[in-house]
């Protein structure tokens, strides 16, 4: 029998780790239960009226997915959604309309699809309008190259699972010209979105270490996927705090304060890094990368880089570095180790969220590892072929001189030039209200701005047994319609309080929802003052 | 603390139960190991010439994903992928192409898409199209209608994830439809495939009860989907055998010896049902049907029916009952267990396996449970939205009198009827060949007949340390181009041998692969006499 066998992940840890949660942080299990004190009423009810028990019920059920949180679509989402409802029915509120500056979901808040990527997916969908000569050249070409790497022709055939073959190539000639760095197309593994592409690395992670639990570290504030993720497979999750007061830029000092701590009650595996950051909006510099990389190394940590915002980059001071550039670039030994780098087709100057495209690129992984990587995905058969061929258009676009290559930079140009503006709009706004400070928005789609709360506003939430965040959150989705995530969906300091909005609402509706949020605020700080 | 805390996934069951494989089956650690073997070499050689030693190896990844098998896309059908291309490069063969008899990839195998899903697709795609007088107005009714349902008005947004609302509606109406029971569209969870939902289902269930690991019925023979997702989440496979002498079906004796035996090691929580029949082929009749919900009932265990063949029924004798109708019809205390049907888009006379469409109907779920199964879905986002509107257009197709109605059904009917053909063509030759027996294929797409191996075949395969079905159906991928797989695969009798091959071949070529299939078989039965 191999020693791997006998470490089974069903390993019973020490408790005290088995649900650990973030520092500051409303406790996950609490809300489970809060859940079932709401619902269990109700069910009880329904059992008293029938002779039969059901067979499931909380205490039978997975622990890990009763955990599991993602703020994303939290509570607060779905009063929002309540809220749709009401005014759909005609309720009458002191607004028109909910603002779901929630989520990342471009065309939700109107932006434009790109026509280029809509158009080659017409035609791959339905070949026919191969003979429509409304439909450019360069299109047809693309759709062409992609019909004939699906079997039969078709769209509708499986792929790969680790996706087509010529789109893989297309991903590796993309990253190829980012990077000025060799890649290797066989590294490219697609997936139905950057979160399916995540979750399965991380998932060959899931192995206890000398019978303690394995630990991934994160960032806090963090993307709600990965402490999501390591809940559903009860993995730890080691935070790491950024720093807000250096653009939320990481520091050797806390990564190593954050991993000796972790490695009392856990060994950390891997290190996720989201750049640029989500929620925070920070692009790293090559020397902090740099850092993270040695830092890295020392640990024996595999580097999982969360590059899904490698297009939205504001700032003129800033630039996008990829972790796989940096690291080649440092030379040995630094640049054998494992890393993989996520890329999404949902966010970028595209936006394509509904489309779930996404990849990996899974670099230095050895043979018969990358061997069982790609065995168990095998089983979900492949990603989505129309989310595949989105990714294609994105990983090459019209060329210049081909008949879509202006309307394309412009629709792109336009894109991001906008976000910039938008980014600098949000960020000026809240460094002007009271109590509010505000890192400046270098990249990505977000703001996390940090706010002071009345002493009054926080005795009201707890009072209501909320935290304070999502007590001044909610408040402002009821009084405006403005729905953002508290900062403690993300994790952030004890005792301080921050928000997640996006910089996605159109120029006209942003203004109007800053200026709500401005008088939503200062009528705020009146009523608890 | 509540005793679900207690009770963690990551308890310690005994290891006997921890990587139970099935009777007669390779076991999937031993396959583990001839990886690294093949492999391990390698890797040394590189970690000689490297200083740095990669932080991931066997010994440290997901025991569990180790162990996985998922045979349709296991070795044999990896070397079909490398004879495709030594014929590309020219290499001389007794056959000209690889027929992939292995995967239910209906389009890969010629079967042309239904016009009208792809018209309705490009329409949502691209909405410049709606302004087309090529596309018919009901399809152009169909997109606005799925169109409206999206946030912003574009596929490029996220869904709520379970789906989109109105086609979640659509869903519940055909359920209503098809089996003359109300359905709350609120049941209806859409997602990246069957095999997507089917995964969200099972995980809610890895739970240990009284420290004893959770087990789930699955066939034998079964699709590798089941044994795959339950080795990923370290529960217990408990096989029941199908009746290949009463056409594939289930006894209560068979069942009662399965959950017996198995109670012994582990705590049975759910039973599956494949229904119509993959890699068996057959329909269920009602009264068998009524037996296997007593049985499930008497022991607690929640159904999964996996009906995504619900539209591919041959046999005039036979007639598709959904589990939910006859559990409704049974009436207290039976139409009160929980249920989850499976449905697809990637079978029936559609076949789009691409687009990633399925759905799942989850009956008699506890508020509080439901609650939580929703929950753990969010993380992920959403599925497809283009694989959700294809689900669509299948629950909600052109209706007489409107312009595409005539050739929808020409072309559905077309399907259907041709793959009735192909099934009896497939089962009467396979019936026709020495040794062979095979049960009628009555639905779905596959036959699975059983044939005798000489002695000395067993011997030869024996020799190169093949289960001997693998070993039968390597020598017909050389000599003959054609993929299928071997019964071990999915599950056998211990000392019956079989393998399960599609019908899907189009006429003529199915026609040619048959005749060559009888010809390698003479000759096989020839050489190891």
């Amino acid at each position: 029998m191999s020693s791997s066998r006998l470490l089974s992940p069903f390993h019973r840890y020490g408790k005290s780790a088995s649900f650990r949660s973030f520092h500051g942080q409303k406790s996950a299990v609490s809300v489970g239960r809060s859940v079932r004190s709401l619902v269990g009423k109700e069910n009880r009810n329904i059992r008293a009226m029938s002779s039969h028990q059901p067979f499931l019920n909380l205490d039978n059920i997975n622990p890990n997915v009763k955990v599991m949180e993602y703020a994303v679509r939290g509570p607060l989402v779905i009063r929002a959604g309540e809220i749709e409802k009401e005014l759909e029915k005609g309720a009458k509120k002191p607004f028109n309309e909910v603002i779901k500056a929630n989520i990342g979901d471009c065309h939700a808040m109107g932006q434009q699809p790109i026509t280029f990527i809509r158009q080659v997916l017409a035609l791959v969908s339905y070949p026919k309008l191969l003979d429509d000569k409304n439909f450019p050249e360069d299109a047809k070409e693309r759709a062409r190259t992609l019909l004939e790497g699906c079997r039969g022709g078709s769209m509708g055939s499986y792929t790969d699972s680790p996706g087509i073959e010529v789109i893989r190539k297309h991903v590796a000639q993309y990253i190829e010209k980012r990077d000025g760095i060799p890649c290797d197309w066989q590294n490219i593994v697609i997936g139905g979105g950057a979160s399916d592409c995540i979750k399965n690395v991380l998932k060959l992670l899931i192995c206890p270490i000398n019978a303690k639990q394995p630990g991934v570290m994160i960032p806090i504030p963090q993307y709600p996927l990965y402490s999501a993720s390591l809940a559903e497979f009860n993995m730890a999750q080691v935070g790491y705090y950024l720093d807000e007061s250096k653009h939320w830029g990481l520091t050797v000092d806390e990564l190593e304060r954050s991993v000796s701590e972790a490695k009392k009650y856990c060994v950390p595996r891997a290190i996720v890094i989201i750049n640029p950051g989500n929620p925070t909006g920070q692009v790293l510099t090559k020397q902090n990368i740099e850092q993270i990389i040695k830092f890295a190394y020392k640990e024996k940590l595999v580097i999982l880089a969360d590059e899904v915002y490698q297009h939205n980059i504001y700032d003129p001071n800033s630039k996008f570095h990829s972790f796989k550039k940096v690291m080649t670039e440092m030379g040995e030994p630094y640049n054998k180790m494992e890393l993989a780098s996520f890329m999404s087709a949902s966010k970028g100057f595209m936006g394509e969220c509904g489309l779930r495209g996404g990849y990996a690129e899974v670099v230095n992984m050895q043979a018969d590892v990358k061997a069982m990587y790609l065995k168990a995905i095998t089983a979900m058969l492949c990603s989505t072929t129309l989310g595949q061929a989105c990714l294609d258009v994105i990983v090459n676009p019209p060329r210049e001189g081909e008949p879509s290559y202006q309307q394309f930079v412009k629709e792109k140009t336009e894109v991001l030039e906008s976000l910039k503006l938008r980014a600098k709009m949000v960020a000026d706004t809240f460094n002007s209200m009271e109590g509010f400070s505000c890192n400046p928005v270098q990249g990505a789609m977000y703001a996390f701005p940090q706010f002071k709360l009345p002493a009054k506003a926080v005795e009201a939430a707890r009072a209501k047994g909320q935290a304070p965040d999502a007590f001044y959150a909610f408040e402002l989705l009821e009084s405006t319609g403005i729905c953002v995530v508290p900062g403690s969906g993300f994790g952030q300091q004890p005792g301080t309080y921050h928000f997640r909005t996006t910089i996605l609402p159109q120029t006209d509706k942003l203004k109007d929802m800053l200026n709500n949020f401005s008088k939503f605020h200062a009528g705020f700080l009146k009523k608890y003052s």
